[in-house]
């Protein structure tokens, strides 16, 4: 493994110091650690580069911004073989004619399959590291291994049959600790309305026995808020934390329809929130409270959904869904501005996952996964405001380099380790086959 | 002007043949014309071949979807440096301690500055053809048929002042007509409560007089409307009706507060709305009734507002903000689904603009104003429904080719003829000018 010194960027280091948001600078990489980040023409960059002048590998990074790698908190990867798939379409029927009936028919591989397809996305748009909750995460997390990607990964439990949990969290627990601590393993509870009681405290003792954080859909509808209200006497959130299920390690996600007593309860937790923008807006689930959870101190951190819902996973349109929607919302200009929202795609996030102290930040002894932006576009000059320009304007084609651990995963926009057009075929032959297999079960 | 032959794309015609909106096939051009259509391995392929043989320019369609040139129906182009100038603030302080200043220190030499960059964004991004309101355009125009591109340039009125005004409209005019057919005049308006009765109804007079059409901002905000209430006892649509501004050369732009009375006079009228989502949404104006406006009858186009308000020239996010805002606004996900929203950014266009017989489909005899986006990226596989894949899912950054008037202007990906590099070198050396004098100022 090469070091790696990334010199002359625009760094946007996501901490302020003296009122500065990003400084002309380098930063020098050893293994996969963050070794020396400075400003200007300081002398340590001479003195990085003399260190490792035998194993240095130079990145130009004039024209440039260079930012910590966004991280997605709320995933359903594989997925990505139903985008398009069914749209414009009610959430029942969506779920029950079409998306549940597919992925009836979906095999290992097939998870694999969209796997592989949502990590290049993911990649290719700087996204480092992303939550997923899904089925047989051992396979994925086997996929994100491969392609070098960082990932938390929850496997799911639904309804009131735990039999095959254990065993399943064992072996993503397993194929995790490959992965060069890459791979951190984690719970997935469905959500309130599809987990029996039982089983939301069997995930709470799991979560305790393997040592690891527990994720969950929490409030999405008004129809999921009046089911928990009608079997409990409750809002989701608070029969969640009557169960103790709410806690520094949870992640509760997209907590559309909240009261402020839900807000509160979530607060005073420590829960952090994935709030999902274009999946609320496009599946028509509602407008969450984001601004009012932001001032009651709560952890909000961003999640594009799965593809089938979105129809992409493209962080940086989140980000400014996540600002505009609450500005109209609010009909308040001034709330969500741009450096918050990429705070709460890179800082929070890392938080959120409990990788605060390694993620999120470039700085000094935390780890190398990096994103250099491309900002010689029309779309990013004049460059009169760094942060504005890459959260209200930068795509994630703008996005050249990509580096995670220390290493380059994508070079001049092209993923380093991936035959796309052999993926492309394989993922648009096997999604025609699903198609047509479903249509004939229906 | 050579001939052009693109073969084998996915056509999206922007019109339905027997439940079909999208197929296979083959599209010729002629000097700047559509002159043939054809799906699959129609024998007029080898026709057109043969009868162009010795001046034909082919293009390979395969992995793209060919569809009309995206039009932009709202747009104050040399704002463009003005760009992340001034964010995250209340309406009136950022015009007036901000923007407004700023263009104070504007020369006609920065109008053109920031319409060479604006063009470059829009003609990257897969926008043929955009409506633009500001001063100048005379000097617009100039830009516009230097680059080869297509645009409706509406010189603006404000106040109670109109001594230049038929000056710089006749300036235009004159401009205009040798721009080879590209380049329409038209007469803007800046809005109800920015401009006096008497010059909205001389205007309307000019209008009549160069036999042109005239945009209006029209309640953008409840100020505005509270505005007008006080000063006439209307609603801003009402007091344009009463003016006898309104009809189906005219374009209403924002309509964000809007009662259904206001509704049903813009649909009487055959007025045209632009709607701009993500303006309204940044500058938390309001949510427009797009979805009642449709159901009405109103002819609703979209626009991207200018890049100080948004912060980009970016039709493809504003198609997902039009239908993700509309639905979760309605809490019905099926409302504005993707065909329908395409449509507005071509189709429904092109009629608002009077060029509903040459602009906005792919039909033979129409103006070949055309984009062709690369559908291999893993953002637009599997490919289940290319309509939705490319109203959810495609970037501006994947449109790699751009033809206006039969004449290719983007290649690859690239301006054909444009020095990007020193255009941002001028960007951002005159915006530094700018903002220091600014400052100075103030």
């Amino acid at each position: 493994m090469a070091n790696i010194l990334i010199k002359d960027a625009v760094v946007v280091p996501m901490y302020e110091s003296g009122g500065i948001r990003y400084f002309r600078g380098s930063v020098g990489i050893e293994g996969n650690t963050i070794a020396m980040v400075c400003s200007g023409d300081d002398a340590r960059v001479e003195m990085f580069r003399a260190r490792h002048e035998d194993n240095l590998h130079e990145i130009d990074g004039r024209g440039h911004a260079l930012l910590p790698g966004l991280i997605n908190t709320h995933c359903h990867t594989p997925m990505t073989l139903m985008r398009s798939y069914a749209d414009d379409l009610p959430l029942m029927p969506w779920l029950e004619d079409h998306i549940w009936p597919f992925e009836a028919g979906m095999t290992p591989d097939d998870i694999r399959l969209g796997t592989e397809l949502g990590v290049a996305e993911m990649l290719l748009g700087g996204t480092t590291c992303f939550l997923d909750m899904y089925f047989r995460e051992d396979v994925i997390a086997d996929v994100v291994d491969k392609a070098g990607m960082r990932a938390v990964l929850s496997t799911t439990i639904m309804g009131d049959n735990n039999l095959s949990f254990e065993k399943d969290l064992a072996a993503l627990v397993e194929r995790a600790s490959c992965c060069g601590g890459r791979v951190t393993p984690m719970i997935a509870c469905h959500s309130p309305y599809t987990v029996s009681s039982n089983n939301l405290l069997y995930a709470k003792r799991m979560a305790e026995k393997f040592g690891v954080g527990l994720n969950i859909h929490v409030a999405e509808t008004r129809e999921e808020v009046g089911i928990i209200r009608e079997k409990f006497g409750k809002t989701p959130v608070q029969y969640l934390d009557d169960l103790g299920l709410l806690g520094p390690s949870t992640i509760a996600v997209h907590c559309v329809h909240l009261t402020d007593d839900d807000i509160r309860i979530l607060a005073e937790r420590n829960v952090s929130v994935s709030h999902n923008p274009q999946s609320n807006m496009k599946l028509a689930s509602g407008i969450s409270p984001v601004a009012k959870m932001v001032s009651a101190g709560v952890n909000v951190t961003i999640g594009t959904d799965g593809a089938s819902s979105n129809n992409d996973l493209d962080m940086w349109e989140e980000m400014r869904s996540v600002s505009f929607l609450q500005k109209v919302t609010a009909a308040d200009p001034c709330i969500l501005p741009a450096w918050d929202v990429l705070g709460m795609a890179t800082v929070n996030a890392a938080a959120a996952l409990g990788l605060g102290d390694k993620l999120g930040q470039i700085k000094e002894g935390m780890l190398a996964d990096l994103i250099m932006v491309d900002m010689d576009k029309p779309h990013l000059h004049p460059q009169t405001d760094v942060v504005a320009n890459l959260v209200y304007c930068a795509k994630s084609g703008d996005v050249d380099t990509v580096l995670i651990d220390g290493n380059v995963v994508v070079d001049k926009g092209r993923l380093v380790d991936c035959d796309l057009r052999s993926l492309y075929d394989k993922v648009d032959a096997r999604v025609e086959e699903i198609r047509t297999a479903t249509a004939k079960r229906l």
